[in-house]
């Protein structure tokens, strides 16, 4: 017997990140580890901008809003046209969230706009969040650049720009170590450590940082632990398809109610 | 008698902040205001992809790279071919330099890249400045966005985007409230007060805050206050020629070794 998903059996994971991070790469090689694990789900682009996405979308924004038009016919730059673009996407949320609905899937997969700011740091992003995911149970995975995170002062950057977009979306987040291949394993575990054990990011930091950093990183630690509680950042290469397994675990932990979800509620 | 300038009496000023923030328009009218104060100033464009910046640059990126083209021959989108552009202006910074030296005057203004995270969140956007500036004075002005700091949320999500901001690039900042004529002087100066005085903000996050900012606001503040030290942010608006002078003092007081360069180097 078919049981009748309803929408309170969906949850929603957006996927977030600076431009380059990998949002859309993750995306498809999630889709498709839940899919080999029969588990399913419906995939999202709310990118307005996107050309060639790496997978395909079962419901996507650009069916709503043309964004080559918006640039054409306002006169538009890309940066302006991507930001119209949103905005308008905003009167067809109750479209969009339909067709979710009834695609009927447990897991809402979605693939935020490439570019960061002109959405978490703009009105619109929040809004398209907030009314998307409306009372269903939902986080973030924040994609961190492996090229940047390599060392303690573009981590704890990283981890900062990470708190303030939690700030702006106010989901629970997971902290992905994004084409976690481009490191060494030594790398991907001394990163590991720097999240579960913030005195060895401060011991490398009062090793290597200069002026403002050097003065007020344990400041600054005392904040990421506070948040994250030693959560550790997971590495993920969806080139390889590796660590999937422990995203969907996390995902669940999170979704399921354990206790990460109860301190954000 | 004329001076010489020398490559030390050179200040380097950097505009920075996230796309439609008002970088340009401050850049525009700052630049008018030391001219009409009698103030030596060169104007740097930084952005390859900017189309008609609302002032006329002394020394520009687009000189040497050329977005358009790169865009084609390469076949990149919009964010690609700005990435692609940066990474390329890294082979000219001795030849954007030259240039600026060249001209010889006392303060050298630079209107940054209008996508942030393609610039802060690569490694070439840190690499370019602090080439630019090598060993002479140089700050930051970090401008706060009006329509996203008016909430206490938004503005405790703003500064915390500007600390991460500040670990890479490593320069004494500014953080100025940009478009402040979209606020009422009411709205101005309650912004105002969360910047000095951290407990109001504290008591407005009490009452607004949900989740995990709720949670964890009190732990969040306390690094801006750390970081700040009490400063204020500066509300400028750059349509209304409002705040210059001010700016220009806060500015006079960091370069020339005031306390806060101190704390910063």
């Amino acid at each position: 017997m078919k049981i009748e998903i309803t929408v309170q059996n969906m949850f929603f994971i957006f996927v977030i990140g600076t431009a380059g991070s990998g949002k859309s790469a993750l995306t498809a090689a999630f889709e498709k580890w839940l899919a080999t694990s029969e588990l399913g789900v419906t995939v999202v682009n709310l990118d307005p901008g996107v050309e060639d996405p790496p997978y395909t979308s079962d419901v996507d924004i650009r069916e709503y809003v043309d964004y080559g038009q918006i640039m054409h016919e306002f006169g538009l730059g890309p940066n302006g046209a991507l930001v119209a673009a949103l905005d308008m996407a905003i009167s067809h949320i109750d479209d969009l969230k339909e067709e979710i609905i009834d695609y009927g899937r447990n897991y809402v997969l979605i693939d935020c706009p490439g570019q960061m700011e002109l959405f978490a740091y703009r009105n619109s992003g929040p809004l398209l969040i907030s009314s998307l995911k409306g009372n269903n149970p939902a986080l973030s995975l924040y994609l961190l650049d492996a090229n940047i995170v390599r060392t303690p002062p573009g981590y704890l950057s990283s981890m900062l720009l990470g708190i303030s977009i939690n700030i702006r979306f106010s989901l629970p987040q997971i902290g992905i170590l994004s084409k976690s291949d481009l490191l060494s394993e030594e790398k991907v575990n001394e990163i590991i450590s720097w999240s579960t054990q913030p005195f060895i990011l401060q011991d490398a930091l009062d090793i290597t940082a200069e002026g403002m950093l050097k003065e007020y990183s344990s400041s600054i630690l005392r904040v990421l632990e506070d948040i994250g509680s030693g959560s550790s950042v997971l590495p993920i290469s969806s080139r390889q398809m590796e660590g999937m397994e422990i995203l969907y675990g996390e995902i669940q932990r999170i979704l399921a109610g354990g206790e990460n979800y109860q301190t954000y509620e």
